[in-house]
């Protein structure tokens, strides 16, 4: 029996999580850079393929709008009343794609490890559950669904609030992780079952436990000791606590690895980021993002970076804020240097100290080493670009572009007034205002004759 | 009996507090930006309202300038002979001051916990204690005055360094924390008894003690176990411990109340701040003064913050560095920001890098996006700042104003000379100085022709 | 018996150290800004003066060129075979120079205690051993030289990967940390019988103790416990575990000597950096290289130092970054101040925000307070520099030199086109380009009419 042929995923997304006070939907809550759910779908997609379906509900729109760009099922709750209401608005479709078993996973369970979970389906698999769920012995169960059981097999999940030591017995601190394989033949009489009278009056997918104990089908708690991983985030303590597990996991893998990384404690680096041996971090420092360090690239302490690419050999120097940049090799950015999505960095090129670039790109062996804004501009090789030049791309209601070619020697203070090019070879006086064209080879100059005058005192 | 009519709080700030190698007394040697004796106040405020006395004697007017907005009883120490001695010297006016009892306290303790604090009182008021004392018991005592007892009740306490086994017995470990309640009609005649015939030649108020109980009076020491929030500050290192111990009480807390704190280990809030639930701050970052930042607010790492007013929203992004600025709802600023006092950014207005803002106001949904100073500007809503734009507010003598009123569109590498205005939906051509007033909806230009001349080479 | 005369220091440091994926050889991997091997010369310096050698090969030149400043005996060592066949390439030039006992050393050892290494030298001389070596015990002794003692004296050394329980008995896990003492006479005769018939096909030093054995020389394994700083570095996890320890036991050793460092576990300080008691420093922040920091200078947080000396009572502000540069009695620098090398602050002057100095002076009292280039200039004093001026220094050839006299005052936005002198006393309007010399209490300016125009729309 192949798992990915016949057990279908499903996430739940729906609720708002109050506790994390904040617009967001509790699973776009995100821990090193990356939402939750992002997290859930990076462990689920090799194993589930498109076998995976998600139940949205709370702010939904801004859930389709974060993985739009991903073929994904979504399924709607309008109303939120529960896990349990959230599995019976889903259940029709799960049915209907003709899946044997169905996992059953919290979108806000991040840290979750694959290999617990193959081993989870296949412990249920193996023992032929109709019901199987992870559970979890914690020193503190707080708020969690106890599992209670007789003679070793799980006779009821019941929730923290209603657990009543004369009725239940002495509190158990096996709780239950809420994630559950349910075999689908089994489980669908029971889900009309299901009720919303207890003290929340929401339908909890733990009472099918209670009914299929009931119906005496076979109902698996697979002990996952006190595993960190598994817990799901309800607040920000949590949020952060898994955060920091998840972090010092990472971390010292890419260390491991090869990756030479000072102050290691006071550098993240997110999920998706890729670094390669020989490449050496500064802590603290920060990579987020779909971002690629390359081997002998140099990055220095305080610097942020998302979502860009370091060729070998580059150097990052601190206070430099990457955003969707592209750095060249051997290239050298910073103290101070802000890319913007789109700033592309060529072998070799520099750039220095409050140095601002958008969209723009520079050239081979060119060099904008101080106060300059390049924005929409294209800058050909071996340019020198002067302190304090700005390309002056915005007119109010548009974005124009600046070319500057090859060999092109920009004074100081330059302003240059986009449309325009700068020709090859061409030179710019310090502090000109550039409105038109300047053809190869030339000598461009907007500037008045200094006047020397006594000074009056 | 009411502890705030008839209790008077004392606190001992007259030392230099050598070992910490400073130019200021020890009492204003700082925690998290504030300094130690603004913790002692803020713990004994609500207990005692007015019936607060402080002496002070070395650098006394230093601690009188910093607490000079409130209203302090100072009372002058001129020559530091011993904590004795510094009660000798204000006693007269505790006692004409009608107070029961005095509660002494050092100025060096800025994380008393004012829970311990009340039930210190309350078990010596209760015990109808002559004078009452917390100890400690500490597995390395060090310097500490040692507690005798005998039988369980307190014979002594003797200084450390005259500290001698053949005399008093096995050396204890519970050590003297520094904190009195002495009842002002038993202690008045001990007082005067004090003598400095020890191995520092200083008065020691911890001799009292020993007269009282040579009087038979009623002295309890108050174990406060290794509570090492009790412990006094006298060198860096123990300065330092102390700041550790308060920072991650405070971001613990915060963190608990629904405060979103990413590398919360990073983070250091001021004792003062206030932060709302739903808030998100990044570490490593540091606020601190009278700081406020409302939910929905979110800090970026590397971030330092000061004094500063951060509304619904806004969102502050790295390298920004914010002294006395208020930000408002939906604004953006940074990287890079620089706000220094007064600057005031209207809501959904923008500060991009390398902006600096002192005593300015940019109106609602204005942009300065790149390297400008706004320096005694007002500048309305909906203008655009172009990148290089300089107030030249400072003519070397005195500072003077710029205005820019709503829709004004200002080129880069402009200079305006205050003081000076720019009208409504007026347009200055980059690169310009402007000098002259801009009337609305006008076009400023003041910019040489261009000449593109060939090079000669 | 001097140790001074007649023991030479051997330093092996042919090594490519494969697993740190780095262009640079292994010993110069950096720890806190300085290469291991420099910290190994530390240790031995000041015990063996002249009398150290070192082995070199991999990358030889990069290690040549890290010490040209000074009189190393660099030996060639063209193939790397081993530690034992680079003791043979070294032992001809040792044993001329007359040395009795030949210290080997791994270059890779940099946190080796001097005291240590001075016990270890008088035990092994005082046991007239012929070979002494440290000895540490690890609960996991991984890849490390098992040591293999019969009746506490040691029998062999024998690497892990040829270590066979049948043949040595039950593995030890006391191993040889790498660090011998060899007596000349006694060890020339065994050198020639290294083979590299083993595992690795290299020549091990470690033979030399099993010949020594067979000879019935005396050989003493001097246990040093699991002391942790002799543990040699192969990897990027070493690497940074080496350097953690070194960073904490560097930052309280100042923290104890009376330097205030807020945060301490977020501030690095290079092994040669010397900070007054007194001085302040705010983590994270990091000081590498020959800097110094006197007493009452206080550095806040996000700032990174390099070789630079920062004299009493000047204040460092966030995101600054300095190398080379010189901070005079009470100057204040920052926020986002960089100082380049040459930069040159005079006592009382200032440096503001966007600020970068390079090989350039700023006289007493004089400020360059926002966004200003200061590139190969001398400025007098009370001067006072616009916001935005830059000193146009590079002509795309040549650099030069800008002069600003006392007492001058130089308009915003101001671009000075060098060589040029401003005179003393004089005045430049904003937004000049001053591209000839200004006398003494002159006003110059360079700049255009303003012409306000009605705007067409």
């Amino acid at each position: 029996m192949s798992a990915r042929e016949t057990i279908g995923a499903l996430v739940l997304a729906a609720g708002k999580g109050t506790r994390m006070h904040s617009d967001k939907p509790k699973v776009l809550q995100e821990l090193l850079g990356a939402p939750m759910l992002r997290y859930v779908y990076t462990a689920l997609d090799p194993l589930f393929g498109e076998g995976i379906w998600t139940v949205i509900g709370h702010k939904s729109e801004m859930i389709e709008q974060a993985f739009a760009d991903e073929d994904r099922n979504f399924i709607l709750q309008t109303e939120q009343l529960g896990t349990g209401h959230a599995l019976q608005t889903a259940w029709n479709e799960l049915v209907e794609s003709g899946v044997s078993h169905v996992l059953v996973i919290n979108g806000d369970t991040p840290l979750l490890p694959q290999p617990r979970l193959i081993n989870f389906l296949k412990e249920c698999l193996a023992g032929h559950a109709d019901i199987g769920f992870m559970t979890l012995t914690l020193p503190q169960p707080g708020s969690f669904g106890r599992v209670v059981r007789h003679l070793g097999d799980v006779a009821a999940i019941i929730e923290a609030k209603d657990y009543d030591e004369s009725l239940h017995g002495p509190e158990p601190r096996e709780i239950n992780a809420g994630i559950y394989l349910l075999d689908v033949a089994s489980v669908t009489p029971l889900l009309e079952r299901l009720t919303n009278e207890n003290n929340s009056g929401e339908y909890y997918i733990t009472d099918l436990v209670g009914f299929a104990v009931e119906e005496q089908m076979s109902v698996i708690g697979v002990d996952c000791g006190n595993d960190p991983h598994l817990l799901g985030i309800n607040n920000p303590a949590e949020l952060v606590r898994s955060e920091s597990l998840l972090r010092a996991n990472l971390v010292m893998e890419w260390l491991e690895q090869g990756v030479t990384i000072h102050a290691p404690e006071y550098v993240r680096v997110g999920p998706m980021v890729t670094l390669e041996p020989g490449a050496v971090l500064h802590g603290p420092c920060e990579i987020y993002g779909n971002s690629h360090v390359a081997r002998g690239a140099e990055i220095y302490s305080n610097t942020w970076i998302k979502d860009s690419n370091l060729a070998e050999g580059c150097v990052i120097h601190p206070f430099s804020h990457l955003d969707g940049a592209t750095v060249g090799k051997d290239c050298v950015a910073g103290p101070y240097a802000r890319l913007r999505p789109g700033a592309v960095m060529k072998q070799g090129s520099k750039v220095g100290n409050f140095v601002e670039m958008k969209k723009s790109v520079l050239g081979e062996g060119s060099k904008a080493n101080h106060f300059t804004y390049l924005g929409d501009a294209e800058v050909g090789t071996d340019v020198n670009i002067g302190a304090g030049t700005i390309t002056c791309n915005y007119d109010g209601v548009n974005k124009h572009k600046t070319t500057i070619e090859d060999n092109a020697f920009i004074g100081s203070n330059t302003s240059l007034v986009a449309p325009v090019c700068v020709g090859k070879n061409s030179l710019v006086g310090a502090g000109s205002v550039i409105t038109k064209n300047i053809p190869e080879n030339a000598v461009a100059v907007a500037r008045s004759k200094q006047k020397n005058l006594p000074k009056k005192c």
